[in-house]
């Protein structure tokens, strides 16, 4: 079994290629090469036996993808894609690396499978940014997805390719829609949901951290370790039983800040607590109130796909992957 | 007022600039100038007093869409595209003329856009093969988009960069899906929907047709007016009204083919129902089962978008428009 990792230097992409290197087997069949491929160089996963290509590459150079491929992977992970705020600012690199990007590889497998059959899995990671307010709570499977964000856009036409191919049989394809990960490791940064993990990464490590928005606000999260986890169900399921419509809305923890706040309590106690600082930001609040605040997920459930149950529970899980178990 | 009509040879282009040319405005400003294209040279429309301009070009060719709005035309309808049966059989094709040549049209109006400020209305023609079974009926607004074909995947993703564009400013557009235009003038092609048009049209002047389908199948309709007046009213109305969400699902009728037959027995007698010819075909009764059966067309309905109400008007308007008004 050989997997291609794209965007493996990205937070999930490393975090799914050591829990390969960890399982060392994909449905059944031991895990023998992995190629990890990024703008930048990508790390090498400790511990993996199997042999380990880095590649940097650039996905919207036209010809990347055919490099990638031409060693016949049998399953393509395809997670590179710049983030929401960068799609937004810069409209035709967004353009480029998440639409044009995400066709070249398409068109490289397409053409691959013209000549000799080649057909892998592909899992897509699409994103709760494909539907945009108003919307309905929670949100249905077959509801419409009317993106507010170019970055959105670039997602939900993926998505519509990605069913287009799999449909023609040029290869086995699944997009997973991820909901907001939570918590994010790492260091507060400049996306406006960002404080949906600050403010319980930072005060679980003694930190101060910034609150924008009300505690009434709501949305739908799934930690590090279910989106991996998702992922690899992806890559395994008997897609026969997924039909033609190949883009699924995973499982989550719809909560509000107030929630989270009281599971951090719970977990962490008042002192927690007390070292988030509400500071009210206008335009945060504006772009909050677009978002998805849980969806139903029923197919993405019945196939198999689980996140978490609770706040609780996605607080610990941070507890034991990032802080070694313990506070 | 300048108008450009991108797919003018088509029968609903030609009907468009005939209306146009008949009216001589358009939202109370006088026409002036039309500008025809389509990849054969379209007929200059009768008894227009402006100028007309006729290009034949590939818009799927990088750099024809900056030549036609090098004149920087008030209202674009594009209207172009290779239909749902070549787009299926030839997927190079359809994906070349169907989705690049579109965007190459509206990358060459962003760059306009750019450099002058340049913002026209952009109208676009998409279809109800956006959608595919399993289908509710009536299909609601905010239902998904879910295409079983190259086609239907191209305008919905087509649909999605019309929505981006127009939220960025670059112009303003909107999208009308269409339901099947019935009853089409012409012959019989080999469209599979063909024959939804033909049992009426042939019977109608004394001609046999063939019904490959039983009375039961349900279908979605409106007249080539009806079609010609949506595009209209999409390049007059406030776009303020329709907001970001700017792709319609167009109203119709929704009948079934007993039902379209009862209509031509009301209007042309028993003589001409005994001219339709059953001969039951597996694989168009296969395909119809997955098509549309009628939309709620709720938004489009409110905004002011009128089809006709009965299939007795459908026949009507076809005897009006294209028999000289008599049997």
């Amino acid at each position: 079994m050989h997997v291609l990792i794209i965007g493996a230097a990205g937070m999930i992409g490393r975090k799914l290629a050591e829990r390969l290197s960890r399982d060392g087997a994909l449905s059944g069949h031991a895990l023998e090469a992995m190629t990890l491929v990024d703008v930048v160089t990508p790390e090498p996963p400790a511990a993996f036996d199997g042999k380990v290509t880095l590649h940097t590459v650039d996905l919207s150079e036209p010809e990347a993808s055919a490099t990638l491929i031409a060693s016949r992977p049998d399953v393509i992970f395809h997670l590179a894609a710049i983030v929401s705020g960068e799609a937004e600012l810069d409209f035709e690199r967004g353009y480029r690396i998440n639409l044009d990007g995400t066709r070249h590889l398409f068109e490289a497998v397409r053409l691959a499978h013209a000549q000799d059959g080649y057909r892998p899995r592909l899992v897509f990671t699409s994103s709760i940014a494909v539907v945009g307010a108003p919307l309905p709570f929670p949100i249905p499977d077959d509801f419409h997805t009317t993106p507010l964000t170019s970055y959105g856009t670039q997602k939900a036409i993926c998505e519509l390719l990605l069913s287009d191919y799999s449909r023609k049989g040029y290869f086995d394809g699944i997009g997973i829609r991820l909901p907001t990960i939570c918590i994010r490791p790492g260091k507060p940064n400049k996306a406006a949901s960002s404080f949906f993990s600050s403010i319980l990464r930072e005060p679980l490590v003694g930190r101060e951290a910034v609150l924008p928005v009300g505690d009434e606000v709501r949305h739908w999260h799934a930690s590090p370790r279910s989106a991996v986890g998702f992922l690899l169900h992806g890559a395994t399921i008997d897609l026969e039983e997924v039909g033609p419509r190949r883009n699924l809305s995973m499982p989550g923890v719809s909560a509000t800040v107030g929630e989270q706040i009281e599971a951090l309590r719970r977990t962490a106690g008042d002192k927690a607590v007390k070292l988030i600082r509400r500071k009210p930001d206008e335009m945060i609040m504006r772009i909050c109130a677009g978002w998805a605040a849980g969806f139903e997920a029923t197919r993405a459930r019945a196939l198999g796909f689980a996140a978490e149950t609770s706040f609780d529970e996605i607080i610990r899980i941070h507890i034991e992957d990032e802080l070694g178990g313990m506070l």
